[in-house]
C-alpha cells in the first residue's frame, strides 16, 4: 500500500476538484463513484441544474488549471433582476462594475472535471462502485464487492454521505439534518426565436413573493432553468398544486409573466420531482487524521447564497494550501483544517439560511432598496474600510465566520443609519458619514475589522 | 390483526408505565426488549444508577397504580448539600418545607414497574427480541426472527433507538445528536456500620468544581451512588486520570472530603466504564397516526435538572390523558401530542444543559445563593404570583416550555433586583417589593403569567 494512496468516495463536483489538485502533488489517486459515468452518455446541455460560480469557486479552477476555459462558457449575472407581480423590473447589482457571478452547468462542469482528472496516469476513476460503509478502525472502504484501502480517505459523497454515515456510529459524533418546510422544483424557459434569451440574459431573476418565490439562471442555448421554491405544506404548497388548473391559476395569480415564458409549465411541473433542502452539520469532520469529509458530505446548506459549490471547493483550495505548507504532512495537515474550517461551515449555513428571507421576501422591501444603496455609496466613500457583508462572502476569500461576524456588525451600523430622520430623502450625508466613523473606530478597537483574516 | 393491539418497543422506565397504561385502556400489548429479563436474575439492590423522582414522575406513578409502594421506597432529597474543597458544607433547599426529590433506583423500580405489566391477560413480553428496524409502510416492527404488526407502534427504545433509526430514513426528518465534551463515571460511598448513611441521607450531595463536579445520590441500603462529571479532554479530565497515583491525587486536590467515604475508589474508577452525555432532538415524532416515538429516543437529554426519567413518564400521562379525552381516537391524539409536545422537549432538554453550569459552577458563587434566598422570600411574600424556575420544572405540571419563557423573565427580574445598591445587606425591603410588582404588571400584560396553562 503506498504511503502516498488515497481514497476519494465521490466524484461530484468536489470530489473532481480534490482528486485533481491530488493528482498535481503526485498522489495516486482511486476514486470510487456510486453512479455510472456521466460522461459514456455524453454531456446534455441546457436543462440540467445550475450553479452561480463564485471566487471561492473560482480560485478552485485557478488551482485544477481550468478557470479560463470554464469562464469562457459561463455566464456573467451582474444583479438580481426582480420582477414584482405586475411584471415590472428593477435590479439590483450584486457588486461593483465589472463583479459578477457566473452561472455555469453542473452536468458540463462535472464532466469536464471528471476528464481532466481521467488525463493524470496516477488517478483510477471507478463507476457504479458505492461505498458501503468505511471501516474507520483499518481505514478500509467497502464496496459492493471487495474492499480497498489508504493511508488517506477523503469522503467527498455529498449530503447523505456513506463515509460520514460511518463516523455516525462513533461515540461522541456530533450530527444534525434540518429540513426547511420548503421544497423545490426544476422549471423550464426555452430559448427565444434564434437561441435568444427571453429574458435579461445577464441577471439572476428572481420573482419574490414572500413566502416563496421563482428564480432562473440563463443557459448558453438561450434558454433558462427555474427553480419554484414553495412551502410543502399550507395555503400556498405543494400540496395544494396538483391540478393543471391549480397550477396554471397559481402562475396566474402570481407569476403572470412567466405564462408565456414557459409553454411547457404544466408538463414540467408534473414530471419533475419536487426536492427537500437541508442543512447538515457535524463535528469532528475526520478520523485519525486519515478520514476527511469535505463538501456536502459535512456541511450541505441551502442554496440560497450561491455558496454550496463555492464553500466545498474553498474547502479542496484550503486542503492544497496546507499541503504546501505542511508539505504533505497529514498529521498537521488534518487537525489544522478540521478544527478550524466548521466554524466558516456553520457560518455561510447560517447565512443561507438568513438569505432566503432576503431573496424571497426582502428585495421587494423599499427599506431594505434603501439599505443596499447607502451600503455601496459608503464602499464608494470608504473603500478600505468598507465591504458590505455580501461582497464579503461572495467577491472575496475572507474566512466565512468572520465574514459573517462583520456582516452582525454592519447589521447594528444600518439598524443606526436608516433610524435617522429624513434619511430615506437625504443620505449622502457628512451625518452619515460621520456616524460610519464613529462604528469603524469601535470595529477597530474591537480589533474584528475584515481586514484582518483570521489564521487558519 | 386486532384493531386495539398496540407494539411497545423496548421495556425501559418509559415503555413499562406506557404498557400499562395501555392495558388499563384495555389494548392488547405486544412489548419487545432486546436485553433478557432482568426478573430472572433477580434484582440486584444498591450499586444501580440512582435517579432523582419529582411531581411529573409521581404522576405517571398515580396513574400506573404504584405510587404509594414506590413512594416508601424512595428517600427524599430536601436540597443540595454543597461540599467545598476544604470540606465545609452549604445545604440549600429544593423548595418548599415538605417538597423533596426522590432518589430511587432504576433497576428496581423498572424490575417492580416489569412485574406490574406483566400481570395484565392483555399484555405479553418479549426479551432478547431486539427491534431491527420498523416497516413505517406496513407498520412491521422486524425482530431477529420473523416480524409482527399492529395499527399502533411506540417507539420507547432510548436515546439509540431503532424505530427512530427507521424514520430517519425519512425524507423531511429533522435530527441531532449533541455530546457534551464531558462524560461521566459512576463511583461508590459503602454503607457506614450498621447500614447508616455516612453523609446526610436527605440531600443530593454536589462537591461543585467549577468545570468539572462530582455528586451522591443516597441509597436505601445506606450506601450512595455518586457520580463524576468531567471532561474528557483538557488539564482536568479524564485522559489525564490513568494511574492509580494520578487518580489518587486528583482525588486529594478537588474532593479531599470524599476520600475515606470511597476506600474502593482507584479500582470503581479503573472498573467502572466512562459514558458520554447525548441530547438528541427530532421531528417529527410520528408517522401516519400509528407510530410514535416517546421518552429518550425522540428527546434524550443530560441528566442535571433530573428531568430525564420524569419527562419521559410525562410523555406518558399527557397520552394517558388525550386517550380519555378522545376515547381512544388516535387520528386525533397522535397529530395533538407530536406537534406540541417537542417544544416542551426542547425546553428542557436546554434547560438540562443550562442546570450544568449552575450546578457544577455557580451553587458555589455567594451571588447565585443570595439570588435562591430572595426568590424564596418573593415566594413566600407573592405565593400566587411568583413561583421559582427550579419549582415550576420539579414541583409542578406547568408545560416545560411555558416554565422555559417564565424562568426567562424571572431571570430579567432578578437581574434588576440584584443591581440595586446594598442589595447583598438588606433585601426584604418594600423597594424589591415595588419592583417585584411592577414586573408582574408586565408580565401579566404580556399574559404569560404562568398560571394559565397552555393548551395541548
Amino acid at each position: 500500500m503506498s504511503e502516498r494512496k488515497a481514497i476519494v468516495v465521490g466524484a461530484g463536483l468536489v470530489g473532481s476538484v480534490l482528486t485533481i489538485l491530488l493528482a498535481k502533488r503526485g498522489y495516486e489517486v482511486v476514486v470510487y463513484e456510486k453512479r455510472p459515468d456521466m460522461r459514456a452518455a455524453g454531456f446534455v446541455g441546457g436543462r440540467s441544474i445550475n450553479l452561480a460560480m463564485s471566487d471561492r469557486g473560482w480560485k478552485a479552477m485557478e488551482q485544477a488549471g481550468i478557470h479560463d476555459e470554464i469562464k469562457s462558457i459561463a455566464i456573467p449575472m451582474k444583479g438580481r433582476m426582480m420582477h414584482d407581480v405586475s411584471g415590472e423590473l428593477t435590479f439590483q447589482p450584486y457588486g461593483k462594475e465589472g463583479q459578477a457571478i457566473y452561472s455555469v452547468s453542473r452536468g458540463g462542469l462535472n464532466l469536464r472535471l471528471l476528464e481532466l482528472a481521467d488525463a493524470f496516469p496516477n488517478v483510477t476513476l471507478n463507476f457504479e462502485q458505492g461505498t458501503r460503509r468505511v471501516d474507520l478502525r483499518n481505514k478500509e472502504v467497502h464496496l459492493p464487492e471487495g474492499k480497498d484501502s489508504a493511508p488517506l480517505i477523503f469522503g467527498t459523497d455529498g449530503a447523505f454521505s456513506a463515509v460520514r454515515g460511518s463516523m455516525q456510529r462513533m461515540p461522541r459524533f456530533n450530527y444534525s439534518q434540518q429540513y426547511l418546510p420548503h421544497g423545490y422544483k426544476e422549471l423550464h424557459i426555452p430559448p427565444g426565436p434564434g437561441g435568444t434569451h427571453q429574458i435579461d440574459k445577464h441577471s439572476l431573476h428572481i420573482w419574490p413573493r414572500g413566502h416563496f418565490m421563482l428564480i432562473a439562471l440563463p443557459n448558453e442555448d438561450g434558454s433558462f432553468t427555474c427553480t419554484l421554491f414553495l412551502p410543502f405544506e399550507g395555503k400556498e404548497s405543494f400540496e395544494n398544486l396538483n391540478t393543471d388548473e391549480e397550477i396554471l391559476e397559481f402562475f396566474k395569480t402570481f407569476f403572470p409573466d412567466t405564462l408565456e415564458l414557459m409553454p411547457d409549465l404544466v408538463n414540467d411541473f408534473r414530471d419533475n420531482p419536487t426536492s427537500a433542502l437541508v442543512t447538515v452539520r457535524c463535528k469532528p469532520w475526520q478520523v485519525d487524521n486519515q478520514v476527511l469529509l469535505i463538501g456536502d458530505a459535512s456541511h450541505a446548506i441551502v442554496p440560497f447564497y450561491g455558496q454550496g459549490m463555492n464553500s466545498g471547493f474553498e474547502d479542496c483550495t484550503i486542503l492544497n494550501e496546507l499541503m504546501k505548507t505542511y508539505e504533505d504532512d497529514w498529521d498537521k495537515i488534518m487537525p489544522l483544517f478540521a478544527n478550524s474550517r466548521p466554524q466558516d461551515a456553520n457560518a455561510i449555513a447560517d447565512l443561507a439560511l438568513r438569505n432566503f428571507v432576503e431573496m424571497r421576501d426582502l428585495v421587494g422591501d423599499p427599506q431594505f432598496l434603501l439599505r443596499k444603496k447607502i451600503e455601496g455609496w459608503l464602499q464608494d466613500e470608504f473603500p478600505k474600510e468598507f465591504l458590505p457583508l455580501y461582497s464579503m462572502v461572495t467577491f472575496s476569500h475572507i474566512p466565512y465566520s468572520q465574514a459573517w461576524q462583520e456582516g452582525q456588525a454592519q447589521d447594528e451600523l444600518m439598524e443606526k443609519i436608516l433610524a435617522m430622520p429624513g434619511i430615506e430623502d437625504n443620505w449622502k450625508t457628512e451625518e452619515v458619514k460621520e456616524v460610519f466613523r464613529e462604528w469603524h473606530r469601535d470595529r477597530d478597537r474591537e480589533e474584528k475589522t475584515y481586514s484582518k483574516p483570521r489564521e487558519l
